[in-house]
């Protein structure tokens, strides 16, 4: 660009209205809310464009390498706070739209979330692309544009209900259709062989179906700096040049119907709540968002004439679980049958060029995809993964002196009817790297999921511990807070640089610090109470104590040992004691559509909520909220406002968390089992300051033998009570509850209730009595938001980029910066 | 808008560079044709939309009356040049592109004709909203934005082969996205009486279904004047809101993806080749459409306030064919249930309101669904219709007095099984004023179709002749005669008053207009060879005589005919007849995609074409060209270069057609029967100059009866031996054509081609002769051409806007205009 978009009120003013009239070919006279947000959200992606184009020309003339990183979720949040944010433009805006008539806050909030995924796993590659783009490092998210997003959750008489979440329905100004950016992806069909002019036995892979998969790119704009990042979003869309025969039979109308779904590859967002949905269509999403991208991947490296021997010098891939792990085989298929390259030239850059992160160690979460499916969608992947196989266990066997149950678990194939291909060791085999995120995660990968690899691979296994991204957890979501912070470290460094927020850690007991820090959590309070009272109609007491546990209903993560904690506290207050500390205790989180347990503990939540809120005797001493349809947008209102939040899975089996790191910024201690982050949480911030209980993960295995083989259970009165009136049908039908309570028998306790009961219920009280000492408990929360340092995304894409993708931090500096009027 | 964009060419390159930066986010670097075009188009849509808004709100302003034109097809063709010739600011784009590198021509190619329409009464609807803008006739089009457009024909082997057309592929630059603009629109479900609190019983629709119907607008602008009217398409989109419980059972992701497709109610055109294609989801679209677009009129007409009765007075709603017919049930159950009138002031406003235009009498494709499928898709609306017909039978029996033939004739319901719902009749029922769209159709119409409705109310049927937009069909397709027009007329009145060209007859014999006309025709024709040349790789012989039948292929439209007097033709050249007069026969259009004999036709044309264009004997003396996928924009490429046409229907079955009505505007002349406007062309340039033949409209029956009941068959042995030689199998596999042959058995032939055969033969040697008096052709076809005042659309919309619609122009006109700087 010649020149940028001027930055001035009276020119934002005039972009935004020109928007109206010629985008958007509406008038004065029909200027609503949601015109008005359309309006400036199409004037902030041209400010977007300018940067994003300015900062892949940069990355193209130097030909620098660069990262793609591949994820089947993108949990983006809105874009449009986030863009004003970090283009350091929100004031202007502010005012300009104020001169329009309009308030920047409910603008913003006209802005729908995009739904792109399930839970931590698409949140954390959002927040990576903030730290890539503000690090300065050359990299791009690809994934999905699902037309369906994550369904958005109703309640209705407890119960939650799915809705279809059509969130494009209302459009998506932020995004760039590039209708010029298309491939064509292929499925189904045979693999035929020929023999080459050199006399090789090559192979083809002869296609049955095509659709086309077309970009959509979405500028994420770096915090403080020019650099505009990309995620590549890939829409699905007909194809025909390649499949005129099947048009030719029978009848085109029927056919055109029939085919229309088939061709909504990209429509749908599949749960992926740690169950093999086992989806013939999840298959297809994986191969079309991983052939598109290593299709525009390769096209843009070629473009400087270079062999595919050297792809690892720029391009380096990040495989953020196993579901885009078909890219390897994909890639080993081009370079095989496309270049001719040979196997082992070829198997060697593609290993340069892979990396994966594990996500989960949980069995049922472990994708497998049946062969003869396999087979039938992508013939010659799975010909090239039977290969890949046998060679790699050609290499074990020698390893392991042909030690048969080793090679059994280091296969790819698994063994059964039918056979299934496991998608994690295929990660591992066909990666340089293979990392874990978090430390006690990365421990369990190396010795319970793939100790025969880390055995003799153990360089392959590395530790990068998750983060979040202080621009929207902090600076965006906490005004109040970020504003104390930033007088009191005397800077904004934090924004970029956390650690900075030691500096805090001084005055940890300065009365006006204390205050202040104070006042702001107030302020959240009020926030989330006012958000309460619109929803649930109930007024709280912001002096309570905030006790919040928002993330994906599961049973490891034991919401129902909280809400089991939430009955003995009712029956402590019906029982008289009205000394407790007031509470409000906040849930919210979607259960997958197909998991009827955590349905129920849904249920079970909303009818305690109903008894404990109705219940006069109970006042404000004990208030229960499950607030419905929770999201990023929702999170940012919750987060800042919590005194306490739950992460309490049983020990082991959550793999990192993010949103630990996010209450703690905020200003809030945790309670939680050491499990995932908490444990580097609480090295960081101070064995006082977290509110620990329960088993450790090595003290699992026998705690459940106990259960269930030798008559363990628990004793507690208050834990017997609570299920006994759960099973009575105190909190609503009994019946409703009866799955519920049978889990909770001690040969069923899988995921340890009743064994951590107890402990949770003195952690509680530890809670309770460290509220009461209003300056000690501030003390508390200022020390472990400032020693929060280590769990800004920066420090961990910074440890990608060193450690795994090998890259450079490449800030884009415009030689002048002059500004055209509109 | 307080100013207008620039017009200087300068600035014209500034808009569109900057649509290349912002809207497309391309640098120069990526600056190729298609982000050529779409820059382009982008810049010219924000001139559309400033007179867009000016002409809406100069409507509003006024309170004037409107129609509101719904018809299931509109054929515009490409948007572009139209905009760009309408706007008059054609030169200085043409310009600026050359600045930036781009041919003008070349950039317009690169759109995709929208092929929202089957046939000739799609494109008549785009032709009258061309009139409708020019004439300054407050007026809109609605219809459906199909996503699979009519499907694109390719030729292989000689065959038609069907590829769906996804148009939209490469997006719409024109469109203007309404997300704002959206209505719920229901199905299914069942109807619930009560008794209101005036104590009389009401219904009560509750609908099992909904999508919304989101609108898109086209802006389409009038030449010469500061008026640009709208044409709303609706899309289909899915909604929740109503259908919580549907997602509330079973397996989400399983109903998700079964209702992908029922909620593409607006994705794929459906044919209407003159058959009744039974299809429930065009029942789906066709209800779809109205109720959108009547909620839409009603909030229009409803924001002053005034009740419903007034509707008339500000509101006409014209039927384009039976297809909305459906509407005039809708506005009744709106005024009943939701505005609950009584039943006969709402039927006087609902009759006030509709028009009906019929657009066949072929039985076969007149439309009649099922009773059972209407009242699954729409039980009030059955309610509705059963008590519309009782009441009319009450009125009919009155004037017939009782006579059983002629109320089983006139009800909406036809007996049977099941029973069906005759939607002419009820069109015929329901509105004010029929049209037919040609004299012999309306008269076929009064005395066939409709003979009882015409008995007792004659004044409800009148004859509006079809006509086509002289910018499309002469100003843009042909700007060598249009340059001839206006330099002979001295005036570009033309272009406005097609009449005006009566004033080049005087010339008609005037050598050097003859040879401009000739040059004009000739530069055409050479267009349309190196087309040929690009295709097939046949040179033609531009001095050879083109002869042109391009339309939808149909067994009534006698493409057959045509083949059989080629292969006549050939056997002449063959029996040494090298004296003849050198043709190059050229056919186009689609067979719908289940119509199985007219796809015959189309492999007999190519059987023909292969053995003639590569017989050496031949030379130039006959060529024959099947150009595939004819659409508007090839058409305007080939109309401009016809010698002659031929519109050679059977008599009696060709409603209008319009296509006669542009070629004899474009200098050529006609071979035809007298059917269809053919009959007024004739009247209008004299019975010299069209070449006509066959049976009379009156002579079919008779003639029909003798071949299938008292052995007459075709003597003339140019057929006989052609029919044998298709049967032999000279033109390809003998098996292929049977079909054929067996349906020109005089049992069989019920099109009469064997009847009509020897009077079109001598009917092309007529031509033969008159072509070779170049001075005597010439006359002709000056004389023609001057004479087409008539066929201007522009006349048919003033007639429909004094005689139907009741309507008044209502140009606006700018109080000043400044022109604002990019």
């Amino acid at each position: 660009m010649s020149a940028y978009l001027a930055r001035d009120v009276p020119s934002i003013e005039r972009y935004i209205v020109n928007h109206l009239e010629y985008s958007l070919a509406r008038t004065r006279h029909s200027f609503d809310r949601f015109g008005a947000y359309q309006a400036t959200a199409l004037s902030v992606r041209d400010r977007l464009i300018e940067s994003w184009n300015d900062t892949q020309q940069y990355f193209t003339d130097t030909d620098c390498k660069r990262v793609y990183y591949l994820s089947l979720e993108f949990l983006m949040g809105r874009f449009l706070d986030n863009a004003l944010v970090n283009l350091g433009i929100r004031d202007q805006y502010k005012e300009a739209l104020l001169e329009l008539g309009f308030d920047l806050d409910e603008v913003e909030a006209e802005e729908r979330d995009p739904g792109l995924g399930n839970g931590g796993l698409g949140r954390l590659a959002a927040c990576f692309l903030d730290s890539i783009a503000t690090l300065n490092y050359p990299g791009w998210g690809y994934g999905i544009r699902y037309k369906y997003g994550m369904f958005e959750q109703r309640i209705r008489n407890g119960q939650q209900m799915e809705v279809p979440d059509f969130w494009l329905t209302r459009g998506n100004p932020f995004e760039i259709e590039r209708l010029d950016v298309k491939y064509p992806v292929f499925f189904g069909g045979h693999v035929s062989q020929y023999t080459d002019r050199q006399g090789r036995l090559r192979f083809k892979w002869e296609a049955g179906e095509v659709v086309y998969a077309v970009a959509y790119d979405n500028p994420v704009p770096g915090f403080d700096t020019y650099n505009c990042v990309n995620l590549r979003l890939w829409d699905s869309r007909p194809a025909t040049e390649f499949e005129l025969a099947s048009f030719n039979t029978g009848d085109y109308y029927a056919n055109l119907e029939a085919r229309q779904t088939s061709e909504s590859i990209s429509a749908v967002l599949y749960p992926n709540d740690n169950t093999d949905a086992g989806k013939e269509l999840r298959l297809k999403q994986q191969f079309f968002f991983v052939s598109a991208t290593l299709q525009d991947a390769i096209r843009r490296f070629l473009k400087r004439q270079r062999p595919l021997t050297e792809l690892p010098s720029r391009v380096s891939v990040q495989l953020n679980d196993t579901h885009p792990t078909i890219g390897i085989v994909e890639l080993m298929r081009i370079l095989l049958d496309d270049y001719a390259h040979g196997w082992t030239e070829a198997w060697n850059t593609v290993t340069a060029v892979f990396s994966y992160t594990n996500h989960t160690v949980l069995p049922e979460a472990l994708e497998k995809w049946p062969v003869p499916l396999m087979e039938r969608v992508l013939p010659r992947h799975m010909q090239l993964i039977f290969e890949i196989n046998y060679r790699h266990l050609q290499q074990y066997a020698k390893l392991c002196n042909n030690d048969g149950e080793v090679l059994e678990r280091v296969s790819i194939i698994e063994e059964g009817t039918p056979k299934r291909v496991r998608m994690a060791q295929l990660a591992v085999v066909g990666t340089h790297t293979v990392n874990g995120v978090a430390e006690i995660h990365t421990r369990i990968v190396r010795a319970r999921l793939f100790p025969d690899f880390c055995r003799f691979e153990p360089q392959k296994f590395v530790n990068i511990t998750n983060g979040v991204t202080p621009r929207r957890w902090l600076l965006e979501a906490n005004p109040a807070l970020s504003a104390v912070l930033s007088r009191w470290t005397e800077s904004d460094e934090w924004i970029l640089e956390l650690s900075a927020l030691r500096a805090l850690e001084q005055y940890a007991d300065n009365p006006d610090l204390q205050r202040e820090f104070h006042e702001a959590k107030l302020e959240n309070k009020r926030r989330l109470a006012e958000y309460i009272q619109s929803q649930h109609g109930v007024q709280v007491d912001v002096n309570a104590l905030f006790d919040v546990q928002v993330k994906r209903i599961h049973e490891y993560k034991r919401q129902l040992l909280n809400i089991l904690g939430v009955i003995a506290r009712y029956n402590l207050i019906k029982a008289g004691r009205h000394d407790l500390l007031p509470r409000v205790v906040i849930f919210g989180g979607k259960a997958a559509a197909g998991y009827a347990q955590a349905k129920r503990i849904i249920r079970l939540i909303n009818g305690v909520a109903e008894v404990v809120n109705n219940d006069p005797e109970v006042g404000n001493l004990l208030k229960v909220f499950f607030l419905e349809n929770y999201r990023v947008s929702l999170a940012e209102l919750i987060i800042p406002a919590n005194d306490i939040s739950e992460h309490i899975s049983t020990a082991g089996m959550e793999a990192s968390g993010t949103s630990n790191m996010k209450f703690v910024m905020n200003g809030g201690l945790i309670v939680g089992t050491m499990d995932g982050a908490n444990i580097e949480i609480r090295e960081e911030t101070g064995a006082d300051n977290m509110f620990v209980f329960g088993l450790l993960a090595e003290q699992v295995d026998e705690a459940r033998d106990q259960l269930r083989n030798h008559g363990w259970r628990c004793q507690d009165q208050r834990y017997q009570d609570a299920v006994a009136q759960v099973a009575a049908g105190r909190f609503g039908g009994a019946d409703t509850y009866a799955e519920l309570v049978h889990a909770l028998e001690p040969a069923n306790d899988y995921y340890l209730v009743s064994r951590d009961f107890t402990a949770y219920m003195e952690a509680q009280e530890r809670v309770d009595a460290a509220y009461r000492d209003q300056r000690s408990w501030l003390r508390k929360c200022i020390v472990s938001t400032s020693r929060m340092g280590k769990f800004s995304s920066d420090r961990s894409v910074h440890e990608y980029a060193q450690r795994i993708w090998k890259l450079q931090p490449m800030p884009f500096t415009p030689s002048s910066i002059t500004y055209s009027k509109p």
